[in-house]
């Protein structure tokens, strides 16, 4: 896995850069623009050619380090207390595409079940599927995904999942336990985990510094504004009825994004040397694109790379990172269940 | 209970002002500050003696309306259905004081059920109770209060109430459901819903509005700003780890404060015509008092008078307004499990 760290990174698929392989052990980068204790100290990669550009978080390699990690950890308990994490996934409505957790749960050690309901199945049918899950000890996360159009109730399935097995982590309760101080919610959903991964990871100071979300969604401007707010940053979540958007950002040491609006976070949005996650997606036309489009972020990247001092985006991102908190909720969720510390 | 709303009204208790009686019938007042929509048109009264002080918001008033309508509506339902909301109240520990939620029950017409567990009773048997609350179709709200010094699990005996008749509102389902956007909670806690109340019945737009609430405690500060963003404001949580907290207040249009710190919100972090709401009290020493001490707030309340458009602070409050907030859930409740419109 290591062996594949050296290799072209893009900055963008445009504007490919050379990926900086260094990590704690070997030594430190700093960026140049260092903002209190904001600074990149890991694995990261210049962002354009400019000297004075961005560093690049790299979120493949903390996705491979999260791997690696869940890997040893499920052989310690499987040499522990000889037991593996099991992860079930239930593919509703779909009889073709592949799930893709198979082979990633084989990697690492965990034990994969996944049963497929095809269109026009039953809710009875798909509610005993989730019934069997939640009694099984064998099975420790379960996943319930819905493919193509399904005419069941969606939220009286998901609700079924017992909230120890809930990996999402989306179950109003754990969301609830998420908010409160001095309570641990089951799960944290995976992608404002991945955020804070990414952020932790990276050397990068959360406490005390001034965090925006732009986005408030349920299944991830929320949360992750919660989680930061757990780590001790002081919060402001920007939303369509905000009023001068860039106002905020502008005093933010770091800004996250997950709105979809593409290249809305100009670089004067920007205070010069925030952290930038940017997680949303968009597709714009462009002629000279091959299929007659292509994918940008919430954040115009290549102004916000001259002003930021790190920065991650969504687009191109191999979904490795997302995988790898899947993972770990289902260790998470093994290690509880059986009281393995 | 109209009848005494001319009184003298104290600012704060050392600076009294004539409370200026006006409703939507009467006519109108606008504080001679208005941020934009941000403007206040009812009951009312003026700070201190300056011309160009701060309007107080008149909790009690709003109190006294919210009581009102509850009578109402207890009323309606009573004639409509033959059923009339009930609050049941399990008083632990404590043989001596009277509890406080008799007389206004009695007043909207709401049953109270008051169960008193002296020190040293066995946690089965306040589950117990909790229990019987549960299954009893005439309650419809239940409190729990400890007093003195309880050798039980607290959070036992409040997680066994059952999250429909749960009129705090901190469990964490809740607390959930409360977060997030497309779903409901069981009920708003009560210092949150009546700030929230407070500036509604005051005309006072909250929606596009840039809001700061000082302190994140379960109990009012995460929930007060998981309700001001349902109101779609845009909302920052200050706390002991955030650096430079004047510099966040000062930009915001709505404050909302509940520390314990006094007078920490100087006139110097309040922005010219933003609105207050100061629920937080603390005793300093006081020679001049007449027992050694006096009651204050979070907020300098002289220094916000002059800069602030409008001020309410909890020093010296009645208690009225957070009454009427239970009277309402238990209304609310009982209005639900009896599918009342």
């Amino acid at each position: 896995m290591e062996a594949n760290m050296g290799s072209l990174m893009g900055c963008t698929s445009s504007t490919p850069s050379f990926l900086i392989h260094l990590n704690r052990q070997n030594g430190a980068i700093f960026t140049r623009r260092c903002m209190g204790h904001l600074c990149l100290r890991t694995a990261v990669s210049a962002c354009g050619s400019s000297s004075d550009a961005a560093m690049v978080i790299d979120k493949k390699r903390v996705g491979k380090d999260i791997i690696t990690e869940i890997r040893t950890e499920v052989s310690r308990m499987k040499e522990s207390i000889s037991m593996v994490p099991g992860l079930a996934v239930l593919l509703i409505g779909d009889t073709i595409i592949s799930e893709p957790y198979s082979v990633p749960c084989e990697f690492v050690g965990i034990r994969s079940f996944v049963v497929r309901l095809p269109e026009g199945t039953t809710e009875e049918k798909a509610l005993e599927s989730v019934s069997g899950f939640n009694d099984d000890p064998c099975v420790h996360g379960i996943l319930v995904e819905f493919r193509l159009q399904s005419h069941m109730d969606e939220h009286k399935i998901l609700n079924a999942v017992s909230i120890e097995k809930d990996i999402n982590g989306f179950n109003p309760l754990n969301i609830g336990l998420l908010a409160m101080r001095g309570r641990e919610p089951f799960f944290l959903p995976r992608t404002p985990k991945a955020c804070i991964e990414l952020l932790h990871r990276n050397n990068i100071e959360i406490r005390g510094k001034t965090a925006v979300v732009i986005g408030r969604s349920n299944s991830f401007g929320m949360p992750v504004a919660l989680l930061l707010q757990r780590e001790d940053a002081t919060v402001t979540i920007i939303h369509s009825k905000t009023k001068n958007p860039e106002d905020i950002t502008r005093q933010a040491d770091i800004i996250i994004s997950a709105v979809g609006k593409p290249n809305m976070v100009r670089g004067s949005w920007i205070k010069p040397g925030a952290v930038i996650i940017d997680v949303g997606i968009s597709f714009v036309p462009d002629q000279y694109a091959r299929y007659g489009f292509r994918c940008v972020g919430d954040v115009f990247y290549e102004e916000a790379c001259e002003v930021a001092s790190a920065i991650t985006t969504d687009v191109g991102d191999p979904g490795l990172l997302r995988i790898a908190m899947f993972l770990s909720n289902t260790l998470t969720s093994a290690k509880r269940i059986h009281n393995f510390l």
